[in-house]
């Protein structure tokens, strides 16, 4: 068994990931840390993990504690892990982070979005970005992972294969997507309490969301991503319009998106449109798309666990071609539903 | 008191409208028809109504039955208030109709979007189309009000004073909104049931949802529009792009809303972008705008309660216009929250 | 019209008296009072507020700023109006307290339940027990009013008229009631977070919850009460056990309540065991009841919304009746449904 | 590869039956029967089923097509499988059935119960009770086992070990329990409209639920059960009230379900009472209990996932162990939280 630590144990995806490698063939998680619960057992942290390993206390994070380890999941709030990766990489271990720290290649762009400068700079180009469906071949070669977003995961994946077919053009995206409430983290804050959201949808992060770099990084284009929050715990829908690079067939961006995932054992490319509860509790996705005469313009959809896809699924599926494995150990494609 | 009679009293809006009226100081629901559930007590078919009004039975339609009826709230399926509209304008009484039939004023619109001829053309110029917020002199003199969509009101109300102060292109428009379920009506289906929506959330109608024809008329502009169903009961909001006419501040959009909005009493104009729940269970609308210095676009936000501000409550506004009644009597800008 | 203040006003039944009275013919929210929140408008604490009463800063409070005031609504943390409660009496004012400060009698009560001495025994026996359906005559005459909690309104209100009526015995009675999150105010933790209750279900308080004792001392019974967290914001429903105290047909309990809330204008008996949603928004109360012959047991169910019957909406019935204003001013029965 | 057929594949149950036999090591879904969606795609019917799977066509029932099936499960209504279990058996095939028609050992209870009489009584005594921590041994041999109910499960798996343990009386037992909607079926109707349910909370059949039965067989009492429906798709919470045998601890009963499920890979013992999300979309249940000094009764709360340990799961672990695999094989006790 591959012995991975986790950073970030007790948030959500820290306890996402726990759920997945109690099943995982290959991958044990065999170190668990988390600050702010040191000393807490798991069991009390995440309700949902039961037996021996709810017995469990969370640990303070050392780097000593790394001894054996050869995988590091890292799920921390942005800024951490620049502070931790030079450390971690030099013991040898493979690295999947889920923060914003290393998904940028331009320090600049950081700057920007993030609003202060970049630690370790000399560390970015050592960070595949972790969409696999992209990157495949540099993320089984790769000692380091930024696993994606997961806005820009439902967004690239709707959009990018659209746009390398040259159908839309790319200096008009606008993404508009809704969330549950688990991507905005396990703070506790009015915003997110149950009786302020419940019955309840709004934009949030008008303009300057920091997905939005991501996006544009990855797409090659300008986005305008308006986010919002939509009444339920997981689950991400991007839609997504772009003005059409040449008229064509209402069917040929979906055409295009089932060229682009023919072979992908977690993307589905549906006809209809999807709904986030597809692949509620997995590291599925689904995809649609289709060209509207009318108004000249490509409408495109996606559809993920913010919690699946949009972070522990895919992090795990990263790690899974770092090591070798079969891509899809202790994932799965079929949602929670209903 | 004037006397109402309310057709297709056993949907939501005609239990939203029995629940309104229960208080209004001036206009009493005094005839109740709904041909699916006739002879049902109210009590039983709208189990929030209790009382004396509980036990009175739904009744079959006919014309007679309007005899000493001063205004007629219809809220039936699209087609099937142009049957009865010429009989009822003929009594004398006053109609608000909540009806697709007469909202569009160029008969062919009707039938590119609706898929039939319309059945009383000439009908149509004699109905207003029901935003009080836009047409109120109007509607203050006529005998037929054509209630605006829910859809269509959120946006309009969001978008239309942009346009009108010249900030936007008008062939730009892309409109994303979230509806709560009860915008789907009462009839039950697999698509509406609850472990369907739960934790759930899709698009839907993409390209050609019927409310387009509805944004385009009343925005004389061209428009994209994409609904989708949000898990909640309640609540609209209409999230809006266009493409800025020229480059302005960041706040002159909201400026122009600010403008056009100063002396209503029904809709909000918030720095902050709004939430659905803020308006549940009222007539208020929240509007919200700002400008995008980075992609030269104007983002805008219109929330409502579909039920309140798109059904009910914008039918009873309008009727206490065309009675000269107190705008607000019966209604309230304050939405039940939490 | 009667000048009122609120204590409390930045919390969720500050929030719902503020919505109510701003309908209400004969009572204005003329001070507003809440000390973490002081200096914050109206329409940022409380989003469904807009208009100019959005615009009014919360104040601190102090007894002087009571000058002029007819009338004061409490909503505190429990511990808090036995600090004010003599010298808020001394200034004239009138008082509905919804704290549990002055519901119980008996200062031993207090004591044993709340885990601290009573700082103002003297003073509890001005203090009526707010259910006008229970004591209608003692309001009318009162100074003060301890309005009851959420959870004791509905199960007291179904389970008064069968203890009265010698169908049930008093020392048999377990009460097992879901409530919705709005009832555990509105402090930001995690228990209510969003993610933590949707889509779940769960007890709480066993054994002890303090609501136990406003029970038993109500009903002249012995009560074991296990309230759960229910997945909505508002609503309670109290099902209630009880061992018959002799055979009977299986709607004598109904009828018992019949009789007892004939002229009732907020309490509903149905035949239909009632869901809170027919009453969310409301001041309505709907009970039912049976007897099962197999078990010997009687079960009588109520519901209510915690805010409305279960806080505020009961707060305003008894201030109109300390006023001699019509009890229903400014309230309704009917649910906010769907 | 064992191979399984499914007969009710449409079903909530059979697509989480799906679901699990995706990832099962030792059992594929090799036939799937659904007479109403007969001739449409599994992707279609259950919209979390993507890939190979989902293009299968959902089939038409007949015995021919049982030919090398080793097992069938049965997820069909009430009163299905007593027309094919004879056949279905002779076939040399296990079955699994999750129909009511086998659970109650006495054809008699059946027909009081499910008001008809039993069309097979003399199979009834070949089925095995199929709760595996409560029957191990003889579901391990059965060739036929009639997998229990969502409620009684929750409701026998809290009880059942204080009652071995004499702890309670056995003729005062009162459960109180509340589902999630999809313990009602699929079956599109008013009741279980997302409109309906949501924010709402209600009891539903009084007195008479037909899995009293169930329970009183597993339990030797006898039981008053109220079933709830609970704004929430998955999951059921079991509050139990039996009257204390003797004075105890108020923990001894927690520490009767601590030695009963000390070894129990899917039972867990929690101080704290469980939460429904804590096992949502697992195989996992929890149970908690303790006595009230003060009422002289005994509270026990069972949470499970009405479709995983009260369905689909439970159904999976039978067949495991009528199988001699690992008795957690495609199983998992972690909910996915949150």
């Amino acid at each position: 068994m591959i012995r991975s630590a986790i950073l970030g144990a007790s948030g959500y995806v820290g306890g996402e990931l726990l759920r997945l490698l109690a099943r995982h063939p290959g991958i044990e998680a065999a170190r668990l840390f988390g600050d702010s619960k040191a000393g807490q057992r798991l069991g009390v942290v995440h309700p949902h993990i039961g037996g021996p390993t709810g017995a469990i206390e969370v640990e303070r994070f050392s780097l000593e504690a790394l001894d054996g380890i050869d995988l590091v999941f890292a799920a921390l709030p942005h800024g951490e892990s620049q502070k931790w990766a030079e450390a971690i990489l030099a013991t040898g271990a493979k690295l999947v982070d889920l923060g914003a720290d290393f998904r940028l290649h331009d320090q600049q762009d950081y700057a920007t979005w993030y609003g202060e400068a970049h630690a370790a700079p000399h560390l970015l180009d050592r960070f595949v970005y972790g969409i696999p469906e992209l990157h495949r071949d540099a993320i089984c070669s790769a000692q380091a992972v930024a696993a994606a977003g997961c806005y820009p995961t439902a967004t690239i994946l709707a959009l990018k294969p659209l746009i390398d077919a040259g159908l839309v053009e790319s200096n008009s995206l606008i993404v508009d997507a809704a969330s549950g409430v688990s991507g905005a983290g396990r703070a506790v804050k009015e915003g997110t309490a149950f009786n302020t959201v419940d019955g309840s949808f709004a934009a949030y992060g008008l303009l300057n969301h920091r997905h939005t770099a991501e996006m544009e990084q990855a797409l090659g284009a300008t986005v305008l991503f308006t986010p919002h929050l939509a009444p339920m715990t997981r689950g991400i829908l991007a839609t997504c319009y772009a003005t059409a690079a040449r008229e064509m067939t209402a069917d040929e961006p979906l055409e295009a998106l089932r060229a682009a995932y023919a072979d992908e054992p977690f993307v589905r490319v549906s006809d209809a449109p999807p709904a986030t509860k597809w692949v509620t509790g997995s590291n599925g996705a689904v995809v649609s798309a289709r060209y509207d005469a009318r108004t000249k313009r490509v409408l495109a959809l996606g559809a993920i666990d913010n919690l699946g896809k949009g972070a522990a699924g895919q992090m795990i599926q990263c790690a899974n071609l770092m090591f070798g494995l079969d891509e899809a150990a202790g994932l799965s494609a079929e949602g929670v539903f209903p």
